[in-house]
């Protein structure tokens, strides 16, 4: 077995909440427990990341807190560079804005630079709104795909839908995308739009939070909703064509 | 906004420890505390069912929980009829035998059921091998595809390994599979043949255990490395081409 240098520090990916909830609510004790022993944090967002800090480690002075800056403007020496206090045998955090680092959000190419280097990389318990979409969504979840957002441009957009649509029907592959929020009720329109009536879709929106709304229907039924409440709340939409589901699993 | 019935029960999807440690290392409170207040849970396995809940919910006595069997021997209709308990206003839980139902173990179709009655579906927070692994790998977790397990034919499993790699390549998707553990150390021999050697791959054994081993290397460095540690122990392979994923990153 290859062993790695254990007097090297470790790198820490912590979930954090998708809403304005207390991490308690969302993170394990042992979690907690680990944000409150660490000082060193890459994060996306300092202002989010600051806010998070003081109501899961209130004892911890703010001062005390390293916040390195994981965001657009952020160079590969400079994300290559935060990794030096883990050779120096200090553990170091990441923290997205809002659910798992490097899912769907930054924070993979630092996780890719510490196995360059040996570091060793905790993924920790949390909160994702993709997992618990595809839990929620009745989907197979032997078999998925998450394709990100959707294009903008016309063309691209109806030619993605369609290919997804395709693929959910020939491999039995639920299809999965996140939408800007403000922009949910015209996407919920180019699916009702490009889809087949007897498609499945389903629409996870404000997943972990008191104001949760999961619903998987028809395209046909979808037609039919006032879906005016989707706007602008947090979304993930997943397609499957449904009849492949008891085929396709494997106990 | 369309309101579902209040008078009804909901469906609680439980993420189960993924090893032999205790549920309360791996939980929030939150959903402990639910674990305790719920009798009816639908079960893959009902050996494995009542040790979780031993330990998740010691003060409840054994002959208090009503577990309904869900596995390759359960049919539609009694999936469906388990949901009758929902419909008397009673929550009902499902556990699978490690990690999430539903989520490359069973559990999808109730889900689905319980959407098709209106019956809200609350999936909760917790262990899920596919998730730590993405998220620990350094690859994109802006695109993705889980396919499950490779195909045991020799000539369907060389061509899903350069299909995977392909799309890795072509669309910066990060490819995930999951295997039976005593296969593990074939699979990565059949990595090691098909796949280029700059081509990244990363194994992620015993998620969330203490024995957690995450690496990622080129196929080139794998073939340089003593694997046999791998054999028997759960793990999930995933693929990346590496180069694009700077420019994958949306912010």
């Amino acid at each position: 077995m290859t062993e790695r240098d254990s007097s090297m520090g470790g790198l820490y990916l912590i979930p954090t909440p998708l809403g304005d909830q207390d991490p308690s609510e969302v993170l394990t004790p042992h979690v907690l427990t680990l944000v409150q022993r660490l000082r060193h944090l890459v994060v996306e967002n300092e202002k989010s990341a600051r806010k998070f800090l003081k109501a899961a480690a209130p004892l911890v002075p703010q001062s005390e807190w390293i916040l390195y800056p994981m965001d657009k403007y952020t160079d590969t020496e400079a994300l290559k560079s935060y990794l030096e206090v883990c050779t120096k045998g200090i553990d170091l955090g990441v923290l997205s804005e809002a659910g798992c680092p490097g899912i769907a959000d930054p924070g993979a190419d630092l996780v890719g630079y510490a196995h360059q280097r040996q570091i060793s990389v905790y993924p920790l318990i949390g909160p994702s709104s993709l997992l618990l979409a595809l839990m929620g969504s009745g989907f197979s979840g032997q078999r998925f795909v998450f394709h990100g957002y959707l294009p903008i441009d016309k063309a691209a957009r109806k030619a993605g839908i369609k290919q997804a649509e395709k693929t959910a029907q020939t491999a039995g592959e639920t299809q999965m995308w996140i939408e800007t929020p403000y922009r949910n009720l015209a996407l919920l329109q180019d699916f009702c739009q490009q889809l087949q009536e007897t498609t499945l879709l389903c629409i996870a929106c404000d997943l972990s939070l008191p104001t949760q709304w999961i619903q998987t229907k028809s395209i046909g039924l979808w037609k039919k909703t006032d879906a005016a409440f989707l706007q602008k709340r947090p979304a993930i939409f997943l397609v499957s064509a449904g009849q492949l589901k008891r085929k396709d699993f494997s106990f």
